[in-house]
């Protein structure tokens, strides 16, 4: 079986190297001067199209873009994975861009080059099954478990609510800290450092990543307002009209 | 030599059950229902103001009634120490309130029950001279030193500023997320989890002592604006209008 990767950013350079150590990788990027990992043929658009499985490794807001472009031209036999850190948008524009006859599942790894460093394992990939790929979704399963992955199979909707909650909070407040300027000081509390490194990890990833994880996310500008609304109600709670003069 | 506490809270007791492992310990509180710990002695307010060094171990909302009572009270000889989270608002109270005679050393024990759970070692304490206590004040540098603290001599001024943003700032996010009520997720990344720990560590303390934290420290203000500033930056950098529909 022939894996195609389309995108080779930090993350999709990442991910077409570790699915080279088991299956044989083609890797394509619009990009010339971008590399491919060792193990991972660099190849043009039209073969990358062609492989068996074709994992969709582009920023969010280039993917309707890429999609429309690309959609005529994918082989029929071809499954296609995004690998979206959102799920609701893209698994619309598969739907509507790609063959009827494609087979869609949607994947959200949720790790990178950082997470990941000390090895994939234990760490959470949520899978999908989009349409027409009840045996390739099985097989994926299998294969990211068997690699040691946590496999969490969940609906696009309810992920995107959940990611909203957990990691699109977690991306915004570590921006604003990192607005902040904030650093290290000798007297930090274990929890001020845990705070650091929030914002360091954030920050690791690129604004755009950012900027689309809270625009793609259908319940982030929930989030984002509840935010605001806490922030406020604390505020009113330490009313500095009754702050003690000295 | 005898030690007073006054004051057995949720840290006058944890202070005292540390002393009392080195001195003679005699414990004061108010609230006749309060325990001292096992091998600290519960006395009186007359006797543990007679105690050769004097721990203030009382809310920092309290501190300025406290020492308008016990001022003229406090043996000259007494060296009185204060454990409060900020510095400069007990230290001009100290000032004020205590006699000429009395030696003064500010302290701000950054630990509690929680963050010393598995032991002290390298926790930091911060350790000001105020006023005729210099022998005193290297006696228990050397002290927290030989029991493995990590002692730090700051001027009151700038513990405030530097705790205003790191301690401060960090406490405050705490309560943010705490009233958004966010929750475990089986999706939970790294980062979101290092948040909820911030969460769960600041919301063990008492409320008062964030309310203190957040009132009585002259830097905090600017923090807080600080950080509402940030956050609008980045919320207009996401202006919802720029979000693509479905």
């Amino acid at each position: 079986m022939e894996i195609g990767i389309y995108g080779l950013g930090r993350f999709g350079f990442f991910w077409a190297d570790i699915l080279s150590n088991h299956f044989k990788v083609k890797g394509y990027s619009r990009n010339p001067l971008r590399n491919a990992p060792a193990g991972v043929e660099r190849v043009d658009e039209d073969e990358v199209l062609k492989t068996d499985t074709l994992f969709l490794c582009v920023s969010i807001s280039s993917f309707a873009g890429v999609l429309k472009r690309i959609g005529g031209k994918i082989d029929q036999g071809t499954v296609v994975i995004d690998t979206c850190s959102v799920k609701v948008y893209p698994v619309t524009i598969m739907r509507n861009s790609l063959p009827e006859k494609s087979g869609i599942i949607a994947s959200h790894p949720m790790f990178g080059p950082d997470s990941a460093k000390d090895g994939i394992k234990d760490l959470p990939i949520i899978l999908w099954p989009v349409r027409k790929a009840d045996g390739e979704f099985k097989f994926w399963a299998d294969f990211f478990k068997r690699i040691g992955l946590r496999v969490i199979k969940m609906e696009p909707d309810r992920h995107d609510r959940e990611a909203a909650f957990t990691q699109g909070i977690t991306h915004y407040l570590g921006r604003v800290i990192a607005d902040l300027d904030l650093h290290e000081s000798e007297i930090a509390t274990v929890g001020y450092k845990k705070l650091l490194e929030i914002m360091n990890q954030t920050c690791n990833d690129p604004w755009q990543l950012f900027v689309d994880l809270q625009r793609y996310n259908p319940h982030t500008g929930e989030m984002r307002e509840r935010l605001h609304e806490s922030l406020d109600k604390i505020m009113r709670l330490l009313d500095d009209r009754q702050r003690p003069e000295l």
